[in-house]
């Protein structure tokens, strides 16, 4: 490290009050002393999106290195609400697999965020991602969207900072002589970031696409070779293409409230091992990235709103809008969930669910969530049509016409 | 019934020759028998893809219901590599989740169908499928396809035949009075069909879509509830994002062959309870119809071929393909196998797998096909840029003008 | 003519009433007379759409021919303002270049004739259109759409009507014989359908994909060739994609009126020569068929709509709504306006209009509707940031970051 | 100007050779200065892709500037085969009107200098473009596809560049300081690119999209409103969906060479005043901008191919190629033309043009190009198949089917 010990110049925050998303890590802690040392004063933010933090700890650290202020904003439910329904009823996958827990929480933080801004008057934001990964351009993103004039301080990817830091042993010198306490705890050999719909893990060990995963990563999803050898069986009940209920068919626990209802099935897809995925994906700027995801709920709800959706949406109406479903994910992966067009797409999407209504039935064993019925008051499934016995509203001599005409070509 | 008792007026076939899709089962016996009735000589054919089937028996029945000619072609090694692997190229899936293993089939049995009617210089084809099913649809758009001069006989769309027979005890009486001896099973409460790649059941009690599918229809699955506490673990290379060899890391197994290594992966994957899925889908006619499938090696195929695709195809031209994807479901569900539409997407597909290459590490267990690691020749994944530690192509610096042109809008 | 006179049997029609979309020529003349003689009452309807028909005479002839009642809607403002309208939204063109005057009437054609089927109690409805086009699918299916229960008579698809007059000699035969009076005026060597949005010709001389059409033939446009040498200048105001005032910028007239300023763009295109187009275009049933079109007044609304849409609507969301509109011109042509998924994109594509208005300066002459300037309240437009002396809202150095992160891959 | 008098320090450009494009302009004259300055050794390239320049008096410039050498690529052929053509394949139109005239020629002129950065030996390359426009981000994607590891010096986003000449009255300064010449002509109140396929207007008095374009300024094309009244009718041949002839009705001029044949176009439709646009496009990089463009060959050639095309290519798989086109036009304009994506996309596309072949006929009047007429060879239109009287390849009943199974849903 190039710099000279700092001295915590507090000099009263004279370049102004700056937000900092900051948990309470090494990074954001050290980028917390060097906003202060640069003469800004530090409104350090903290989101709940429900990762496993303790935010008093977080709060403590915080004011230790110098904030102003610390501020938690519970943003559970309005991250389900909000952010989570809209991708159940677009069964929003990134490059057919990945549920977006990041991508989708990203907004909502930045929401909140600013709204921290907004009550601090605060003219600057700052975070501690770096310049290759899509966390960056999500927040930024986002934040240019909800405050075109704000002025964004991010650290990695200046010079002046990430040439005096250049790696972790830098930055733990430089809280030490901050009179920072550290925790001891060895940094496990991969980076992890968590919230309620998911943790994804990535980098380290993990940055070799071949490596397995080690089963002792996984915090949200028992293994599936160790999960239950019972199965638990569910109702979900929707409406509007969103869950409205879930039923524990074994127990009869019922579960109504949109956040309730999630952390259920988080709970009852953990236990089971549902929702592990493993894959290489390509990050918005391009560049591939191997990345590990446990996501219980999503998992379970997406199942099922294909399911329920398939049941109660015509069919053509279905095309166009799995093309919207696309879009959807792609917009959002890349971090345009606040753009004229994700908005437009979203209220498209909202939209076609009107009609998407109905109960489904669901096994959760040994990692799967396997839909197993479903009925629906809404059901476009015409029993008496279908079967072969019975005489629908059109004759076999019209399929013959119909075969007839479409082979013309 | 209300025609008088058939006297097998076997006139010679004046009519001319009738290729007849025969399975030896009470429809197209009844139908053998009334072609002949009618004045065709008929020319018994059944296409060998893989289905459970005494092809002995079926042709002693075929013969004794008066059939010209018993003819069975062995396509199943066809069904594999010229339909079964475009659709693996193409991640195949008809509204996100099947299959298509009835789909793919068709137009190879209706090619094999349209060999033996050149062989025999039929002027006819004719087949037992209903008017309500996508079969009828797939299997005489593909016949007119390939031989636009050719006369189908679908007797369920004709009155003559529709009306004399409105059931199963119809048609029974009427096989026993033409001396044909019937199987004395009772038919199962669901209709079925197979091949190697799958088995499809829908009809009777299925036809509630609520009602769970009794454990005991499966045939080609082991129950993941009874399937073994043990996983499975293997290596699938690719090549031109087609399995060129199967590995099973645990004993050794190592298959080459397309055929032998696709019934391989229905073997172990089959032994895992891989492949079920329970879905109402939208046939090519509208209407909605509830299925039941059965498909273990696709499942796991489709599993590690996106999972190789996405880590040595560009992310722009995945998109692309992607929309490509879509276009070759629908189309192969519909029927359109053999269309210009089909043949063109088919190309581009085949052309966009050029360097899908590599080894995907897939873990068999309880019902699921677990990716945990893969590894290419051509991987355009690049650890070092893609690690935090290591400066890649390009600057932090560069991200941040990234975001801010994006933001612009 | 195989049938033995008609006597007009008259008997009271016992076999229920049927509306029949009635033109006062030939084929509908006598296909009333058809519909009576197989026992049918029969109310003679007329959708006015704008199209050039004397509905006195039309009246006449209905009731001579046995009409029990004659109907004329006036649709002309509905079609404009529920049909057209939602296709300039969408820039509505079938496979590039056609604007689908006729599609687009059916469905409201066939809205008023439900309409009368309502007022008049009856069961069924009846048509003249043959079994090779997309009018009788476009009526047919929005009927259907409408009454799913109404039956529908169309005797130029059931062989007792068709085996019965093989041509227009049977035809005029069979009416001499009911004592109905027919235009002499031999028919042109083309057929054609009119209304106020366009006229189309095709068939007759035209089938042959080269003729050259005489330009005698056009009724709705001016030949270019021969048409004012002096231009017309108007300017076109927008709100929600929609035009609201069309003010010639040379005398001064002003419509605000959404049928009247329509009917005075028709007139101006049609002085001009604007509008015509000469194609061959694929039929829903999959064959080919050359037209030949004049449609003025949405000619020059189409290339003022793309112009003001650009400037007020986002480019991202503009791709998003390019597609649904894409999805738009196929689904209308086929007929599929009463269908679910149409409704669903209509909806949408409405929705994307909320900001696009302004106003869009168009030239008129020879054929050709020349945008030459716009501007709009709602501009994205940012003059200052385009500009090449004055700095915007990135610096210079952000635009490297973006190309050097762009390429990556 | 900040900077003390450049002493042209050419210091034998020991910090190694740059390809500079070079147009001889004022401002890659000071550029070319500015590079010797800095110590490099200039080579000034010149791309010729039909621009109207004297590339004699260029060379003297570029070497009276200090350039080592100055290389003129003859590209103009390149250009119409490997760029124009693919586009006309596509029915390239981005934003539905703008035929990209600019977007095509520049991955032509990149491609030249990475030859000439090859012959020269050059590890850098540098160009006038600034960091707004979409130039820069089409040559500098280009440049690093053909060459990842090119260095790329571009002086309007270096702020030791762009901090020190603020304005043209700069560069006029140091350009007199360095004994450089200058055109005493007054720059036009617009900027302007051309090629032989287009000239682009923008900028300037442009900027206000509501000011009209004067008609002094369009160089490539006559006024409609005075050019001939006497049109020209002419008949073009395509083979692969290309033209590979064009004939002249009127005095049987034929041109078979590509560049022959569309120069001649050019001169046709220039002097008809075809192919003038006046619009508001999305840049790449998000703001918008007007431009005029004028682009008389490749709007003739587009009407005529898009005819064509409709004629031989089956509808459902035209769909297809739609979607793909829309990518084309999107990639192409946004600099992507060496990419995978765009690679792929230009393949599916071509491949889809193997049938399209035949003659049409086009009248040449006013502003307007008009296809009259056309015949295939590969003609998918079946004359007798579409014609009223003639029973064709299915019965009036088959449309009856067809239209009840459709309206099942």
């Amino acid at each position: 490290m190039s710099s000279s010990p700092a001295k915590k110049q507090n000099t009263g925050g004279q370049k102004g009050v700056v937000v900092l998303a900051y948990s309470g890590g090494l990074d954001t802690s050290c980028i917390l002393l060097w906003l202060i040392e640069q003469g800004y004063e530090v409104v350090a933010y903290t989101a709940d999106v429900g990762q496993d933090d303790d935010f008093e700890a977080v709060k403590k650290k915080a004011l230790q290195c110098g904030a102003k202020k610390y501020v938690v904003k519970d943003l559970k439910k309005d991250f389900v609400v909000e952010n989570i329904w809209p991708s159940i009823q677009a069964n929003g996958r990134y490059e057919d697999r990945y549920l977006m827990g990041t991508s989708l929480a990203r907004p909502c933080i930045t929401k909140g965020m600013m709204e921290v801004v907004k009550e601090e008057s605060a003219q600057f934001i700052s975070h501690g991602a770096t310049g290759k990964g899509n966390d960056q351009i999500r927040m930024e993103l986002a934040a240019y969207a909800l405050r075109p004039d704000i002025e964004i301080i991010a650290p990695w990817k200046m010079p002046e900072f990430y040439n005096r830091f250049h790696g972790r042993t830098d930055l733990f010198e430089y809280a030490k002589m901050n009179n920072i306490s550290l925790p001891v705890t060895p940094s496990a050999p991969w980076s992890m970031d968590g919230n309620l719909m998911h943790i994804s893990y990535e980098a380290g060990i993990l940055e070799d696409p071949k490596t397995v995963a080690p089963s002792s990563m996984f915090q949200m999803t028992a293994d599936p070779l160790k999960s239950p050898d019972e199965p638990d069986q569910i109702e979900i009940e929707f409406k509007h293409g969103v869950p409205v209920k879930v039923k524990n068919l074994k127990d009869g626990t019922e579960k109504n409230d949109a956040l309730e209802l999630y952390l259920y099935l988080n709970e009852l897809g953990g236990k089971h091992g549902i929702g592990r995925i493993d894959i290489v994906e390509n990050r918005y700027i391009g560049m591939k990235s191997r990345g590990v995801y446990e996501c219980p709920a999503a998992t379970i709800l997406i199942e099922a709103h294909l399911d329920i959706e398939n049941v109660t949406m015509d069919k053509a109406m279905r095309r166009v809008k799995q093309e919207l479903s696309l879009r959807f994910s792609e917009q959002v992966y890349e971090g345009y969930w606040y753009s004229p067009e994700n908005e437009f797409v979203r209220h498209c999407i909202h939209k076609s669910q009107e009609h998407v209504e109905g109960f489904v039935n669901v096994l959760l064993f040994k990692g799967r969530a396997h839909v197993t019925g479903r009925h629906s008051p809404k059901s476009l499934y015409n029993e008496e049509l279908v079967s072969m016995d019975v005489k629908g509203d059109y004759e076999p001599l019209d399929a013959k016409g119909f075969i007839k005409v479409n082979a013309v070509r």
